[in-house]
Parts: structure tokens; C-alpha cells; sequence
């Protein structure tokens, strides 16, 4: 394997807003050729009829899944519950499998049940996937072939609280999440509640309690936490802000959890700690992160009663998705692990 | 008739925009108490359901169209095209019909061919309706018992050049009007188009020519003069902007358009003329009219070249199709005319 | 007194968007008459130059505060720490004082110089008024001539708790209530933060910790609990959802939190509590509630934790401001608590 | 000069929106090496305190102008009539100005009195500027080392008229531009205008007649044509989608359009003819251009009237001003023409 080879990449179910976002990264990644794009519904049409931003970019058809030839990487955009049943299908196709739904993100196939409501298709192949998190998990996906790209909510929660139960100095309270989405989170397809009437201006609390990404940042952090997440959909399109309430020692300042942020994040290339003292930015805001791969962190103390308030950002549809899954395939494959992942953001926008 | 009394009102087709609009505002007039709403698909619900804005403001629920009994007036908010294939059956249930479609706005059945494409149901009452629009058929109002509710986007391109026109000082060139207009007007089914990640930041061109509710203007404006209608749809829910540039007489100014529009529009107790000349809000804007009733219209000339600026805006559910329909009903019943329309609007919102 | 009575009003600080609301539901009241709107910089222009949704409905025209003539009602809509200061200036005009400002809200001056960072320019007047809150306080206010309009965020979180802890069911725990709020809350005046390319797409925390409305929250609230409350502005103009953790005893199911809400809150008129099982509209949401007196209150257990999540929504000029302070008033005169503010919101909007 | 050259790049002004679209651009594009960015306001702070989106991708820090050192190229980003008035002192300072405003785009001093209503401060020089069009002057560019940039309605207007006007088809009547616009376009500085309640659901007209990019069209669109701009600005915070009412020969079809386009435009680089059948995305929409340097161009025929709808769609800050600027360069400097300008944009966003 060398920096400047070249995988071919077949996207399976690339109408949706996952497996497009993958084919925009792919298509301006150096060591990737995509090469097949599936939708059943769609199959036979350009994709840029799907994907009009990437009009004059590809020559791309949709083709039917039934007519997948092999390639070196193949990306699973399905809904849930689907890759994993076909899961041998896909093996025979690729040498290369990445998973962008949660069928393959949870260990336990008795978790999976209890959270997704019903047996895990196939549990003995869940120990061969490496959860997609790079910063947990950098040097087991060196040389991964299975990965298992970690959900949008999850990956707000767990890289804001990572350094903090890592380091192991979170008081054992309650944490509290409240994650704000933006509406591409729900996917490509027309319901009664992404009619734009009812959506726009809503502000609307969607999953007080019992959101399923919770049962991942419980897998991934240390501890065992008690975690509690409360989503809800804002006006936006992309982007996720979440904050998160937790408990440090008496006497914690700034200060402290700044070093403790920098301990452990000091060379991540997607982790920006946002905290500023003055000017209009100074805290992590989904707004400026549309098409990135970063995940921005902030964070205040509250010094009188010990709460920390945290705070992260990212775009759901790339450091939430497809972008997470490239860098996890960079580091796989040894590439420089920003490769194809430059684009810097817009302001204003 | 009286001013005091009260009028039973049924509903047909109440789980829509202009339904649920028209129930908004009937359940605040003093005069009209609505005793039945039909929705096929939510018989048996609530409404307050399906217009949750209504919550605690009524008990009742959707019953079938089948199961509708004699009411005074019956209001008919169905897809175009519905309400004049069974018209027997309304005028056997009520006195007063008011329908919110294109059904009966079109007096020539050849016109209707050619704009709907289809032959129209009942021709042979198409004589018996009155175009429902007070500024222009105050006189045919009173007394009406069949009110054909005038379309949104014609209603915003009547209203700015009725009185140019009605003046005969118009030049004999071509009208461009551009329209932009919020989601509420496509109505309340959700499709691929209203999806809001499509829909949030877009301005779409939806109907750059041919767009059906030219023919009520070209009908209802003096003249016979070429109107040209493009529209667009805005992030807005609600509202219509209307631009239109039309050729006024040499030499002619600002003033000579103010006293145009104060002769015409002089008494109007839903027409405003915007045009001020300082401040943030100096021309029309949809935002400071939903809810209300009003038309507001202002006006810029350039007087180089003698081409003058009109600009209308409503809010399409109000003074676009039910607060229209109201006002018109109060003439027809000899009630004041702004009974139940004195919503002033919100501002900032 | 009687119902019939009217008073004369007068806005000190009328320009802003506090006192425009006030004076637009002042406007449609039956038993108010406002005769006087004061505004510094305005002085001299009508009133619907800077609040334009009031063109056609009122002549008033802006004067100076020294300007203040006698009247029956004084709202003062300034700045914080501004009507404190020149109370009795104020006192020798009316009979009858409004105040919408954060000055005679909190009881202890000690606690209001931790607040606010000064002290109380008139703390011996602090006893005199009545925090305006009908649910909280409506025997009190039952003839009251000094009232204190309650905080937007206070209300929120305040009206979302008081049930829980009236009734002594709130386990000992930290409660977290997070807010999103939109940018009139921010007041009329441009600034860095609300220039539109910098906010409207933005979901910025703009005080993770420390807000001022705790202390509101802490002194109405029984019990004494910590609140904590993060805000974070949206892209929406109007309105505030607030969700809040809190916890309850063991075994407490939906069906308790329903019966304790209706227990407290079962005959008032400005409540209503939000739990739908299906259809769009769930739970609260501020969409709907725009130019309303509401504010609708909703929850979901997890019974698993013994966590209740709590859900407000209000509009944050209205119910946490403006129509708050007319619902005081109408029960300090005698007049039906729910005159001049009748409005039902829109839907869609 | 060769293709892996590189040249240091000063921007003068760099603190609004303009320059900070250079600047990111330019940090991206393997040719230029920015090392000076002036801001008389913000000198001092860290470039990303102010332009967000580069933290993390640039250490530069705001200078005054007054310590302007030498560079290869200079970009004035100033207000309009700044950089005219100073030109001597930023010919002595750099071999290449690309000047982002008004200020040199004009050929006749007395055309630039008319419009911008002040002696231009050094007529003698504007015979010097190449005008910032590459679709139009792409020989003029090779080697050219004054760049006035396009104006961004200008673009939107000239792009989409051109190829009719280049071959002489367009019929002898007035062509009626209606553009809209997002915030951007306005300017980085806060005003009333701006404030996020008065702006963000606000569809407002803001210069109905005598825009200042009319002058630009006239100038650069053969035939001397009468061309009537009139813009509105929308809730977007980037983009123009800008259509144009034109009348071309009797019997023209969409397939006549379509040939000319072509014919016209048929290897530029940065044109995307935009007319599809069947989907969401039939014609050009802005929300589609964030961030990229595409100008989309559609068209819809009248045929029973002879009118063709024209419609363009950028992004007022890239095609529209840095993008386009540096398109320019790179002719200029004889390097591929979209380096630095690959970003394909997003979906959905």
C-alpha cells in the first residue's frame, strides 16, 4: 500500500444524503475513484440529478444494486437494518467494507436488540468492525478493511466529553446532553414532518428521551456513564450543536479544562477548541462548519457549583458521516489523514 | 338579514391551508359559528390535530364529506377541479357557497379548457359566481350567495395595477410581474419538493411562464392588456412579494402614481400604499402581513425611462384565499366589512 | 372600577420591541386607551415608522419622555436600571405602573447587586410591586397598581417547574433547563451580534452560564433547587423552548406528571398542556405560538432514571412580555383575564 | 513567469466580507501566499477572530494599511471610491492590483459621476483596468496587471444576457432584470437594515429602480440595450438568482436558446447551462453555489409571446467578487484556470 494509490469505490445506496456527501468527498479525493453509485429508485438517471451540486463533476448513473461489480472499497449508505442482512453479499464484492448506518457500531448484539428492537442480522461478524472514531480508535483502524462509521448525535457527545472521562475526572452525576440538528439528519425522503411549512420555523423536540446514539457514547466512553441526551430539530439544514451539562472537582476553572482538553486532543487535526474572549464566535457554532470535517469544542465553567457546560459542533453530514468515514479510511490506508477533507468552511454563510 | 345574526358554516376539505385558515378566522367572527369541518383522511380526529394553533380554541373533530349536513354557508377547500364536479350536492346542502379553488373564477368555460386543461364540470353555472375580490366587485358582492374566492398570486397582480389600468393610463407594453411566494402555497401534502433540506435556503423558479392565475388577471383587468407572471419560491412559509413593471405616460412622477392609487383606493379598508421615505420599511413586505388581511402596495418610478415599479404583498392564506373570502362574505351579508379580519400583524416576527 | 371603565396609557420607551407589542395589544384592547408613546430618538415621528404592522391603526406619534403628560397607566419599556432611577418621577405621572424591565422583579436588593452588578437605585420601593405572574401570583395582583413584568427566560423555566415543586415532588437533584431563543430577545437596537449574515443561520450559546433569569427562577420557585439554565440563540425571531431535566420520585409515570400539571395549572386560561401521542405537533413548539398569550407546557418520562423532561414554549414578547404584563393588568382591574388577548396564532407559519 | 510560481498576496481591507472570501480562496490556491491582511478597526487581532471559518488555517494578523509592506499582488478590498483616491500608493507597493470595488470598472469618468455621483479621483488611470469578466475578456486578461472585478448583480445580469446580446438576437424592447440577493452583498458592517428581526423573514425591494450595476451591463453587454434592474433582498445570507425578461425572434424554441448558449459558452470552465426535465433542480437556484465559483444559467421560452426567461444563479461573494477575481488571476498569470476554485458546493445545505 502507497500514498498514491488508487481504491475504486462503489457506493451502495448513494441517493441519499449520506452516500451523496461520501460521493463529494470521494470525487475530490486523490485516491479515490468512484466507480458505481446504486439507488434502486433512481437507478438508470445521472446522479447529479440527485446531487445537483455536483453537476459537471461526474458522468455517474445510478445503477440497481443487483448490478454491483466489484471494487476495492464499497460504502454501505442504506437504512438501517439492511446492510447488515446482506452483509455477505457485500463481502464478496469488496475487500473493503464501510458501513455509514449503525448496523455495525454496537458490540453487543444484545444492546443492538434492545436499542434498534430487534436480533442484529448477523453477530458474529460485529467483532471484526472498528467503530469509525479516529480520535478514539487511531491505531486500530490502521489497516482496517471494516468500518463502522459512528453516528452524528454520538460523535457530538463523545468527542466533547472524551478528554474528561479519559482523564477520568468527571464527578459521577447525571450528564446531560441537549443536542440541537439541523433537518438533512433525517434523511433524503419527503415526510409530513419535513414539509417545509411545518419545519421551518419549528422548533421542535423530536427525542426527549431514549435517543439510540446514546447507547453508543455509553459503549465508547470510559466509565459508564449515565448519559442522557435530548434532541432537538431546528430550522437549520446541516449542523449539530450540543451541549452538555457535567461535574468536575471543586476548585476546577477555565483552566483546568483547557489542559485537559489540550492533553488529550493537542494534535488532532479535525478538533478545534473554540473558546474566545471576545468578538462574535466564541463558541463552537454548526453555522461555520457546513462541509467541514471538524468538530469544534467548547466550554465554561460555572466556578460556584462545579458544572461544566460543554459544547461541540459539527457538520452531521460530514465529521457525523461520510468525513469521518474518510479520515477513518485515510488512517486505514495510511494516507496523510486530511486528505480530501481540506475544505475550510464558509463565513458568512 | 341582520347585523347580529349568526350563520352555520361547514367546512369541505378543512385539513388544509385554506381550510384550516378559513376555520382560524371564522371561529373569531361574531357572526359565523362553524359546526362542521370534512377531511377524508382525518375524519374522526380533531382538528386541532391537524391546525394545532387551534388547540384549545375548538372541540371539533373531521368527519367525512359524506356524512355533511345542511349548514347556511359551505365553504369548499378542495384540490382544484373537485368542487365543480359535485356542486348539485352542495347547493343541496347549503345557501351560500364559497369555494376556495379555481373552480368558478374563470367566466369563459374555453379559458378554463385551455388554463386547466380539462372542460369544466358545470359551465352552465359558471354565470352565477362572483369573482371574489371587494376592490374590484364590491357591488356584485352584496347579496352573493356563490363567492369564487380570486387566486393568491392573481389577487397580488390585480390589486397593484387595477387602478393604472382602471385609469386607462397605462402604455401599451408588455407587464412583467415576478412573484415570490412562501411554501404555504403549494399546500399541506409533503412532497419531494417541500422537503425541507431542498426547500430552506432555495429560491426556485417554479413557473418562469404559464402560470395559471394570469388568466383571472387578464380577465378581471380592464384592457386586455399582455401580463407576463413569473414566479419563485422563497424560504418564506407564507407570503407574496409581486413586482411588476409596467409604462406610464411621459413626464409622469411619483405624485401623478399617488394620485392614481388614492383616487381608486381612496375608502379601502384592506388596501394600504406603502411608499415611505425613510426608515427600514419603505415598500411593501409579506413579513408584516401574515395573518392579516391587508394588501399593501407601493410604487417607484423612474422616471428616465417612464417605467414604474409596482410592488404588491399579502399573505397568500389570508388576503391570498380565506381573509378574501370573509371580507367578501361580510359585503354579501351586509356585515361590516372587517368583521373578524382586524388582525394587525406582528412585527419583528 | 368596572368593566366598562377605560384607561389611559401611556409607553415610556416605546421605540423598542418590548413596548411596541405592548402597544400593539394595547391597541385591540377594549378597556385601554394609549394616548401617549414616548421614544428619545423618535421623538417627533409616528409610531408606525418603527413599528409599521401598526400603519392604518394608530396616528400617535413619538414624544419625549420629558414630554410625559399624566395618564392612568405608566408602562415603562427602558432599559434595565433605567426606570428604577427615576421611579418617582414616574409615580407623580400615574396612578397605575407597568414596568417591563428586570428592576423591581427580585424582592432583595442584595440579590439584585449580584445580579446586576449595582445597586438598586430604590430599594426601599422593592416591596411595593407585584411580580407579574398570574399563575404564581394572581390574588396579589387582584388590585395592584406597581407590577413587575416577569423575565421571558424566568417565565419559561417558571411556569415549565412550578407544578413539580408546588406539590414537593421534585427529587433533590440539579435541575438543568436549557433555552432557545430568538433574536428579538435581544432587543431593537443593531449590534456586531445580530447583523443578519452573522446570525441567521448561526445556533450560538450565548450564556452557557450565569444568566440573570436564574435569580427570578430561584426566588419564585419553591423549594430553593439549583437551576441551571443554558441559553442558546436560534435563527428564529420570535419565541423561547426551553427543556428541562429534572427528576422524580421512583415508579412516576407520564400519567403522574399529567395529573400533577393538571392539579396546578387544571382552570388557566394562558396553559396548555402539549402531549400529543401522534401527528406533527407533539410537544410545545414556539412556531405556533407567535403573537400568542400562551404558553403550552409538555414532558416525557423516562422511567428507567426516574428523569422528566419538561418543555415550554412561549412567545417571548408576548406571554414573557407584553401580553404577560395586559394579563396582569386585566386581573388588577377586575376585567376578563383574557381580554385583548385572543389571538390565536397562525398555523402554518 | 511558470505555472509553480508563487506570489505574495497583501489584502487591503481585508476585515469585511470581500476580502475575507479572497482570503480564503487565496489560502487555498497553491500559487498565492498571503502575507498581509489590513484592517484599520481590527489591526492586531488574529484574522480568525474575525474570519472564523480560517481558524486553525492561518496565524496571520490585521495590520494597518499604513504598515503595508511590498507584495506581488495587492487586493483592495475598500469601500467604493477608497482605492481610486489612493491608487499612487498601492501602485508603488505591488506589480498586480485586483481591485474588488466599483472603483475602476467604468471606463467613462462622466458615466462614473452619473452613478456614483462624485468625480472619479483618477480618471486618467481607468484605461488601465481590465475589466474582471473572464467569459468576456478572457484575451484582455493574459498578462494583464490591473483587474477591476465584476460587480455581482452586474455578473449575474451580463452572464445570463450575453450570448443573446453577442449574436444579436434579442429583439429591440427593454429587458426587465429582477434580481435577489442574500445579506451578504451588503457589507460585514451591522446597520438597521441588517438587525436579524427586521431582516430574516423579510422579503424587501430594496432599489426598485437606478441600481449602480445597471451601468456596468450597459457597459459591457453589446447593442447599447435598455436594461432595468430591479433588486430585492431575501432571507439568504449568500447568492443571486437574478431573472431576466428578454424577447428574441418569432418561432424560437427552448432548442434556439439552447444553441446559443451553447455556442457561446460551451467550454467555459465556470458556466453551467442549467435546464432539466424532470427532478427538483430544474433551474439555477443559488442555494447550490455556496462557496463555489459556478454561474448557473437556465432559460424557459414563451413561445406564443416571443419572451424567454433568462435566470442566473452565483454566489454574490465568489463568482460574484473574490471568485472571480482570482478566475481573472489566473488567466492572468497564465495558471489553469479553476485552480483554487474546485470546490463543488453542497447538497443539502
Amino acid at each position: 500500500m502507497t500514498a498514491s494509490e488508487t481504491l475504486s469505490v462503489a457506493i451502495v445506496g448513494g441517493s441519499g444524503y449520506a452516500g451523496g456527501e461520501f460521493l463529494r468527498l470521494a470525487l475530490n479525493h486523490p485516491n479515490l475513484d468512484v466507480t458505481q453509485v446504486t439507488s434502486e429508485r433512481s437507478a438508470g438517471t445521472p446522479v447529479s440529478l440527485i446531487h445537483p451540486n455536483l453537476r459537471g463533476r461526474t458522468t455517474l448513473k445510478f445503477r440497481k444494486a443487483a448490478e454491483l461489480d466489484e471494487a476495492d472499497v464499497i460504502v454501505l449508505a442504506l437504512p438501517h437494518n439492511s446492510a447488515a442482512k446482506r452483509i455477505a453479499e457485500f463481502e464478496a464484492k469488496g475487500r473493503i467494507l464501510i458501513d455509514l448506518s449503525a448496523d455495525f457500531r454496537l458490540k453487543d448484539p444484545e444492546v443492538y436488540r434492545r436499542v434498534y428492537g430487534e436480533d442484529h442480522p448477523a453477530p458474529e461478524k460485529l467483532g471484526e468492525w472498528v467503530y469509525g472514531n479516529p480520535e478514539l480508535h487511531r491505531d486500530e483502524l490502521v489497516g482496517a478493511t471494516r468500518i463502522a462509521c459512528a453516528g452524528c448525535f454520538a460523535t457530538s457527545v463523545i468527542l466533547a466529553l472524551y478528554p474528561l472521562l479519559k482523564l477520568g475526572v468527571l464527578l459521577p452525576k447525571d450528564v446531560i446532553a441537549t443536542g440541537l440538528v439541523g433537518s438533512s439528519a433525517a434523511g433524503a425522503s419527503a415526510s409530513d414532518s419535513s414539509h417545509h411549512p411545518e419545519r421551518a420555523g419549528s422548533l421542535r423536540v423530536y427525542k426527549p428521551v431514549g435517543h439510540r446514539h446514546t447507547a453508543e457514547a455509553v459503549q465508547e466512553l470510559p466509565g459508564n456513564f449515565p448519559i442522557h441526551l435530548t434532541a432537538i430539530s431546528t430550522p437549520r439544514v446541516r449542523g449539530i450543536l450540543t451541549t452538555i451539562q457535567a461535574w468536575v472537582p471543586d476548585g476546577w476553572s477555565d483552566r483546568d479544562v483547557w489542559t485537559a482538553y489540550r492533553e488529550v486532543y493537542g494534535t488532532e487535526p479535525f478538533i478545534r477548541i473554540v473558546k474566545v474572549a471576545r468578538g462574535l464566535h466564541r463558541y463552537p457554532d454548526p453555522m461555520l462548519l457546513d462541509g467541514t470535517n471538524y468538530c469544534d469544542i467548547g466550554f465554561e465553567m460555572d466556578q460556584d457549583t462545579g458544572r461544566v457546560v460543554l459544547m461541540s459542533a459539527i457538520d452531521n453530514l460530514v465529521k457525523g458521516t461520510a468525513g469521518h468515514a474518510i479520515q477513518s479510511l485515510n488512517i486505514a490506508q495510511g494516507w496523510p489523514e486530511t486528505t480530501g477533507l481540506e475544505f475550510a468552511g464558509l463565513h458568512p454563510v
